[in-house]
């Protein structure tokens, strides 16, 4: 099943989106603004733990593409979210140990699109993306995902952390690209595994990597700090499927 | 040597065009912006002389080119592209086997300054691009390769093919990537080598593809196509890197 609208805007269209059980990635409301109609949204949006900004009128009116937002606009998921649960399915229906690629805060939707695309034709089962400060999946995404969000699954959890534990008990193991980690090349990554990507820039959050079973670093020989996201959890997911072909 | 004008956006991008030592003519600030990055950047512009200019947030973002500035936008005086020599002598001065990757009309900016970035950090000696109908090295792009720009030299040529000729005569083998091709990991990758990444959608054009000595495939299990061009460049120069760590 496919949503189609991304941006929805004014008091009505955007009270129903919520009341509809769509879900909304983020919703942003006209800073101060008290009345009725404003103050039943925020609850509602509070309720489904929808991630909240209070912004400028004018940021609205820069964000507005009716020109009629009434104080609120909320983006919508172009797609819909997959359970957890329905990746580790389509692994088990494969016969094949979960790969699961879980992304700690990727921000650019191009890097998401991207990864998803990779997940796909590496054979990852699903992705796993958390609620709070991170893209979700928007129209950038799907484009850029190149049909791939067609296929793969992609879940978003409130607490990648809680998950990982989750998952733990379920068998799997995590491994995080980390610079002073082992030689990818001598990590054992065949089993049922869980292959977590940091951020641009600042990486994997620390309660995350200490969640992490193994480290796993990609030979660096530049002047430079990090790949690009999505091409550093493709190395990664392709070291994955060597090792499994192997 | 060809000159383009340049714009640095983002504060990795302009730190590393100071700390590598490129000839910054302006440095605009956002106005009141005193955070730690920032304040690196200004001290490192005040070291090199250059002139500084603190103005509004709204200058900057009608400055900016890629909406990305992050309260700092440098002029630079220019950058330049290497030659194709530039490049075998880095090569020879680090006493390696010649590693290049070159593009077969990579339109994305974001893609081309990924794989400058994968370049970097695979130990590839330098990158090669057509004149026509590709991406040069763009705002965008220097900021996308997070400062390899500065480090990993880019040739621009006339004709892909005819460079490639004339590399065979001093040495190197070709490789491409192709669906129907060997088994990445079947083909020895160790010698003196450049990796051919074709277009996004498209692939590598014919000419390009008879002109290469092996053509290589990276094992693919999912619905979709093909990998982003950016993430393929990174999974083949990194099963590159592993062939020759070996």
């Amino acid at each position: 099943m496919r949503y189609e609208e991304l941006t929805i805007e004014g008091r009505n269209a955007v009270l129903e989106a919520f009341r509809s059980g769509r879900p909304v990635d983020r919703l942003f409301v006209q800073d101060g603004c008290k009345d009725g109609p404003v103050l039943t949204i925020v609850r509602e949006a509070k309720k489904q733990d929808t991630v909240i900004h209070f912004v400028p009128r004018l940021r609205l009116d820069q964000m507005s593409e009716t020109g009629k937002h009434q104080g609120v606009i909320a983006y919508a998921a172009a797609y819909e979210y997959a359970e957890v649960e329905d990746i580790l399915k389509a692994a088990e229906e494969k016969g094949e140990a979960p790969f699961l690629i879980l992304l700690d805060g990727i921000e650019d939707p191009h890097n998401l699109g991207a990864i998803i695309r990779t997940a796909n034709l590496a054979g990852a089962h699903g992705v796993i993306i958390p609620k709070h400060r991170a893209v979700g999946l928007t129209a950038t995404v799907a484009k850029t995902s190149a049909g791939a969000i067609n296929y793969t699954p992609v879940a978003k959890v409130t607490n990648l952390v809680q998950t990982m534990e989750d998952l733990k008990k379920r068998g799997l193991w995590f491994v995080c690209a980390d610079m002073n980690g082992d030689l990818m090349y001598r990590v054992n990554l065949k089993g049922p595994i869980g292959l977590v990507i940091g951020k641009e820039g600042s990486g994997v959050s620390r309660l995350v990597q200490e969640t992490c079973d193994m480290t796993a670093r990609i030979p660096m020989k530049g002047d430079i700090d990090s790949l690009n996201a999505s091409v550093a959890a493709g190395v990664l997911a392709y070291e994955i499927v060597r090792q499994r072909m192997g």
